[in-house]
């Protein structure tokens, strides 16, 4: 999906939210058990329920890789569901050297036909490149993540006081570009947000964190929107498992609008 | 596998040998392309040609997951096919919050029975402590990658000259133990070896980038091995496609017999 694309969804949709799907058969409601593939069953549900009130869908890989083969069949459908004007995100994480992620790019972009998949920067230019030479395709790379463990190595001062995260941001805008990067930045961080978008004007930014991990939707906007918007604020929890009933559709939307009013109070597009 | 029994293997069998499973469709031999299942094919002709020359194998997930649904079948197989005595590792390199993490652990450990996954540090202790909550399997945590990428990131150094690859070799060891995690320490990087080996001086390292990158076996050894030998050599391409007619699996066996031999000269424990 280019990023004209991805700006005209948002500023259609009044929205730029993004779901989580991060199905787990422990959690979704008990009557889905009786289906077949109770995952794409609630995904399908996740998604007829959502699919107007959201511009993206972020399935999150490890939940499908942890079932194996069955849970591999569920994204494939899933990815069939998801309506084509939607930008989709594998959450990914990958991160490899060359031929390596050339294969991952394989897997992402062309098996499964993602919009766009998360790498993480350790390795450097190796894991990011080779998903750059698909042209409408995008890297979101890991920026300065939501979770505690952020501060391990993330945090990391260099001798002028620039943190890893922000060597991350900078050196990444030498290999790509607003129309094919994004960058991961939690909402848990408000008091770097302002100086984040500074470095990156153009970027998008994929916002985790919002919700139960603490993070403030206000504040992201404020901090971080662009002229184009340039925010997609994810959740997931807090709107997939809404409800538990037979009837959690109903709960789902209910969250996932209340979400979607708020952000449309904030679009002047 | 406990450390004591990957020690042992590598007395008995007196090599240090990883073979690194990339198996590529391109790549293999043709003849091999009229089976079922060629990726399963080559796989089992390599664990053939070399089981009694290595200590451990270590498919790399990227080449497996490219293939879908069949490449994970192909996956599971190689893994069943593999005998029980070898040191299998899950080249994954995956890194994410703990939830996310908690369903890779079950992933490798528990679906696929891998012994080790290759984790990534950028998001710190989430990334890595869902995985050493399991009894005798282990992380093999990035550190000093071989390729040239790792200049990008792990050399950066803070106001003390500390890079941060030594960061994440120190700040581990706060969360696991020479029992239950290892370090990726590539060996394109003979300056650095002795020093990472006294930073973490009873860990096993695994080492990629002999042959092909540049490393040096011998330099790998002499500034890497501690009491217990402390390594795992990594060698992919240089031997699973060492050969390309029918009697390939003669190549593949030739090429794992030299590494085998010259680890041997210098096993003397």
């Amino acid at each position: 999906m280019t990023r004209e694309h991805l700006v005209h969804q948002i500023v259609v949709k009044k929205s730029f939210l993004c779901v989580g799907l991060d199905p787990d058969m422990k959690k979704i409601p008990a009557h889905l058990l009786q289906y077949d593939d109770p995952i794409f069953e609630f995904n399908k549900a996740i998604i007829d329920a959502t699919s107007d009130l959201c511009v993206a869908y972020k399935p999150n890989i490890a939940f499908y890789e942890c079932l194996g083969r069955k849970g591999w069949q569920s994204l494939e459908k899933t990815m069939d569901y998801i309506p084509q004007s939607m930008f989709t995100i594998a959450d990914a994480k990958r991160g490899d050297i060359g031929n390596t992620s050339k294969k991952y790019a394989d897997t992402f972009f062309e098996y499964l036909d993602f919009d766009a998949v998360t790498v993480a920067p350790y390795m450097g230019i190796d894991s990011v490149s080779p998903f750059l030479e698909y042209t409408d395709r995008w890297v979101i790379l890991l920026g300065l993540t939501s979770n505690q463990g952020s501060d391990d190595f993330q945090q990391m001062k260099d001798s002028n006081g620039i943190p890893l995260y922000e060597k991350v941001i900078s050196k990444a805008q030498e290999w790509g570009r607003p129309d094919n990067l994004m960058f991961v930045i939690g909402a848990t961080h408000p008091d770097s947000f302002g100086t984040i978008r500074a470095m990156a004007q153009d970027y998008f930014f994929l916002v985790p964190g919002i919700g139960a991990q603490g993070g403030d939707l206000d504040m992201v906007v404020k901090s971080g929107r662009n002229p184009d918007m340039g925010l997609l604020v994810n959740s997931s929890r807090d709107i997939i498992y809404a409800g538990s009933g037979t009837d959690f559709q109903n709960d789902v939307r209910r969250k996932a609008m209340e979400l979607q009013q708020k952000m449309a109070a904030h679009i002047t597009l």
